[in-house]
């Protein structure tokens, strides 16, 4: 055989025709992590191929723009020539799909103008002192020095008035306010003071606003500064309610029962609790005080805006399942409890329903999707399973309670995407052995949502589970047996684990995971049916939240959990929620547009629906009854 | 001499010509009382002649329009024929000059339609039901409910929010709400919610609220039918303030030192414990619970504002004279601290300057002189003696430092208008033996502000002191001594008095009352000055302030106090201040009207006015310096 050479980066190597790149690279002391074992599967191993061409056995996880810019899967490409590849740093993947983006990689919105948009202002005041020919009261003469900046009315607290005097004298009437001069629950209201400072502020120190996410699962905060648009501390933290409850249902029937017994709020503190720890981190990270933000604009679902303000959230949980507000008005640090300036403005994003809230409106901001002819599906994979149907012209959503089971609840081993989490797993179809990958450390503990995903995903394709979810119990390896709870197959022996019991997932588990992935997938077949299109018409699907990053599309597609569409037309979003809120908390046309869309948005109530059972029936399959609308999944034929 | 037959009421007895009414009366079993002991002063015995005629020798203290009416002084007026005479209930006349007008009397604006005036709304409402076809959330519900009452936007506080949900579902979608429509300083701004009751509340039951005038001295509350504009309870109390500083200047040294000690709020704990009290009273009379309660419009001096709200009163004391805020926003019960609904509306009446406040605006709305053409002298006489000029085309004002003399305060025996205060003295000529009314009682304990009125006239007018108030030592009675304090006059023995102790004034005493006088003067004419204007050209005098209501005007006039014009000039208006307030309570336009009042009313500052320093040395003489201005006053030859 004649060899070729192989420039692994700026080093030569000789291969014989027909090796895999990874042997190339392995030859010129690269070794390129295969977490799937070499199976093409997890596509990790994407190398550029910068010079030459190879010979593409697998493009499996590479989009038709990957393979034209290059890229190549290093252990299913075959080399027939001289070729020179690019080996990617891997620890930046591997970080990027741990971590959110870093402050840096948000762009501020293009031609971002704090002047024509931000509702806070920041006015160095010089006031006129009085005198016995002048003897306006202080009020008045703040107003006057407030006019000159173009600020025609303002209106003050009681505790503000009781400070103005002596701050108005400390800065001998030179003094800094700062006003939210545009409520977007009273556009014609007058502005309302926030904070007035003796002494001038130097006219480029930051002027501080939060925009939070409030997921049932994680918080997030971003610290802006609202003159330039910039975020400059990214933030995110369990949401303390967790130890009341991993769900939104479960946290509505603790809050009930501990407000009948008298004990308001404790839901409300939990959650303060976890805001103002991260505000805490936030500031110190730019040297500044939690006091020193000016605005939070405020982004979650319906029931942790409810339990946030402490607004009984029950008629949530109970049919007609109706929310005691969605547009919640303009409030202030103090009211909602935030640690940020008293008198800050906190603006809570509006919701559409009990199960459409304010993180999905936000969301379809950020998605970008209500500004896009081609009809598209957002998609919030979590709990309650949030879709929105539409473009710019139509927005139908529905929310389908899918149930903690990919949040690692309702699953013996489930566990949230946290350290020792299995995250990802392959399954050697000829040894029915797995390889898995393992969050932040070497010994795992349970199985998070996306390798729940995985796992379900290489059981059908490997045939250790079928399409009805059934363990073979018949196949040549001690991994499938009955347990205690019934038939499992074992993903890690206790040998290999951190507590030194098996890890494995069971025929329960399994049921409740197909329970919930069709839940999903019926909201989907749903709004398609109630629009009249085939679900499959759909242009793209973004994936929105914080899960939808980790999970892997081909295999949430195998087991019928999203539609199967090419990998292309996928994009993930990421937290779609807190960029939503970014982006109302910089500019009131943004926030306006949050309002009209979750006016413009119709809402289908799934549990009154008589075809989302009749779906959800259909999707209890790997991938569903009807595998026409899954072409490209090929589940393996059991004997 | 010919006998007539004079008709008591019914009871006709027959008396010679030349008798005097009173003894026809005696005759006739009536005693008519006559305080100042016959002289023709007090006007106390004004009977009405209801046939024939008397030959009238004095007719001081009657109108014109009494005259024309047929009143006549029963101890100077004469029988020369058959005449018939009807005594006024004297209890009545009496009770009328120590309290209020009763509630019935208070006339409802005419044409009162709250429709139209009124902000505060109640409203009952039938709200849809939630179904699964109709999730809207339960504000939006509401908000539809209340556009079909014409209420197209509406604002709910967080803790009303929270309420909301089981507020709907216990009135089972029957609910009354009360709603703010329209603030003051907000026109545009949606309407406020108030209160929201489970169930149907009758349409005519009363819609409370309340208008207060915070006086320096005694704070005054009715309690109003919004629906129908009636005044169903007036009470008043001393403003418990009082232990902590006579007058406005002590308060806010008091204040200002207490605040220094961290003691914030203590005289706004006093103040707001005096209204609560009254509040209190007055609902228990109509059945009412303070918390029904719906709106409060108050009224009252700068500095009672500024202490009611906890507001630093300082800058009022110290040059230049300025308040924090004359213009207060829409407050909230809560906010303010009364124990109205806590969600009421708390609307502070607007102040000029720090010494001229809420109090004169709303005295000039309720005197009507911004709707007359006449040129109009408005005075409240107290502490600060707030002045206005002016007519339906300008107005200016000023407030003098007059000091609590008038007040009973800086007067040895000085004392408030209560409960054994010498309200009214008469000094006879011949013997310079006093006559003189006490308050409530038999014995006297002090002297208060009409009966120092009263008396430095008397002294005046029989040669007890001359113009300078210099006491005639040489006068053949024992009332005239130098005691402890220097020269004084005794107004009553120890042997009559509740304490056993002489009552006396002292020369002393008599500088103090002049400097007032002067003080109060002297404002006057510098703002006739300032328009260009004679003083006496002023048509008419408004005298406002519960104080004004007890003022014997001729004796005023004698002493200097008054401009000296007749009698039927001057109008005693009682509280004006509280009956701005009712009107500001009632109608928006009224409101309005007493904004614009504000804001029109050119204030001169006095104390940086040159001649205010002369026309106040000018008035330092009884009447004056220049007797040309008190034609009517002819004080006694001193030998």
């Amino acid at each position: 055989m004649a060899d070729h050479t192989v420039t692994v980066g700026t080093q030569p190597v000789q291969v014989p025709t027909g090796s895999l790149l990874v042997e190339a690279a392995h030859r010129a002391g690269v070794d390129i992590q295969q977490p799937c074992g070499g199976q093409g599967r997890c596509g990790r191993c994407a190398v550029l191929v910068t010079e030459g061409t190879v010979r593409r056995r697998s493009t499996l996880r590479l989009s038709a723009d990957d393979i034209a810019a290059g890229y190549a899967l290093a252990c299913q490409s075959v080399v027939e020539g001289d070729v020179s590849i690019t080996v990617l740093p891997q620890e930046k993947i591997e970080r990027r799909l741990k971590t959110d983006l870093t402050a840096a990689e948000v762009k501020v919105p293009a031609g971002y103008d704090p002047q024509a948009v931000q509702t806070v202002r920041r006015v160095a005041l010089t006031l006129a002192p009085p005198n016995m020919d002048d003897q306006r009261d202080d009020w008045s003469r703040l107003l006057t020095a407030l006019r000159a900046e173009g600020i025609e009315a303002a209106r003050a607290s009681l505790a503000q008035l009781r400070q103005l005097g002596r701050t108005l004298r400390e800065g001998d009437w030179q003094v800094t306010a700062v006003l939210d001069t545009e409520a977007w629950d009273c556009p014609d209201c007058p502005a309302r003071l926030i904070d007035l400072k003796p002494d001038h502020v130097a006219a480029d120190a930051p002027l501080w606003g939060v925009a939070v996410d409030i997921g049932t699962t994680t918080v997030t905060l971003w610290l802006v500064n609202l003159l330039t648009g910039e975020v400059r501390a990214q933030v995110a933290e369990y949401n303390r309610q967790i130890e009341r409850g991993e769900d939104v249902i479960s946290r509505i029937i603790y809050a009930t029962k501990n407000s009948r017994n008298g004990d308001h709020g404790q839901l409300r503190d939990l959650v303060l609790e976890t805001i103002n720890g991260l505000l805490e981190t936030a500031c110190k990270r730019v040297l500044a005080q939690p006091t020193d933000v000016m605005k939070a604009t405020i982004s979650g679902n319906s029931t942790m805006m409810h339990l946030l303000l402490d607004i009984p959230a029950e008629s949530i949980r109970l049919s007609p399942f109706v929310t005691a507000v969605n547009d919640v008005p303009t409030l202030t640090g103090r009211e909602v409890g935030l640690n940020i300036h008293p008198d800050a403005t906190v603006d809570c994003l509006p919701g559409v329903a009990s199960y459409v809230g304010a993180d999905i409106t936000a969301g379809v901001l950020s998605s970008g999707l209500e500004d896009v002819e081609a009809v598209t599906l957002f998609i919030d994979i979590g709990t309650n399973g949030e879709t929105v149907l539409g473009n710019n012209e139509w927005l139908i959503t529905c929310a389908c309670s899918a149930g903690p089971a990919f949040e690692g609840s309702g699953v013996i081993n489930g566990m949230r995407a946290t350290s020792g989490a299995i995250e990802e797993v392959w399954i050697n179809s000829d040894t029915y052995e797995p390889t898995y990958r393992v969050i932040f450390s070497d010994k795992p503990v349970g199985i998070c949502g996306s390798g729940l995903i995985a796992l379900m995903a290489e059981m059908l394709l490997t045939g250790v589970i079928d399409k009805g979810g059934n363990i073979n119990l018949t196949l040549p390896t001690p991994r499938v047996r009955t347990g205690e709870h019934g038939p499992e197959y074992v993903v890690a022996w206790g040998s290999e684990t951190a507590h030194g019991r098996d890890i494995a997932i069971t025929r329960v588990d399994i049921d409740n995971l197909i329970r919930a992935k069709a839940a999903i997938y019926a909201g989907f077949t749903v709004l398609a049916e109630r629009m009249g299109i085939p679900l499959e018409t759909a242009e793209q699907v973004l994936v929105g939240g914080s899960f939808g990053k980790y999970i892997n599309v081909e295999k949430a597609v195998e087991i019928g959990l999203l539609p199967d569409m090419p990998w292309e037309h996928f994009h993930f979003l990421g937290n779609t929620s807190v960029r939503g809120a970014y982006l109302g908390l910089l500019d009131k046309q943004a926030r306006a547009q949050i309002r009209a869309i979750a006016s413009r948005m119709t809402y289908i109530e799934l549990s009154a629906d008589n075809t989302f059972y009749e779906a959800f029936t259909s999707a209890l399959f790997l991938p569903h009854t009807d595998l026409s609308r899954f072409p490209s999944v090929q589940p393996a034929v059991t004997t």
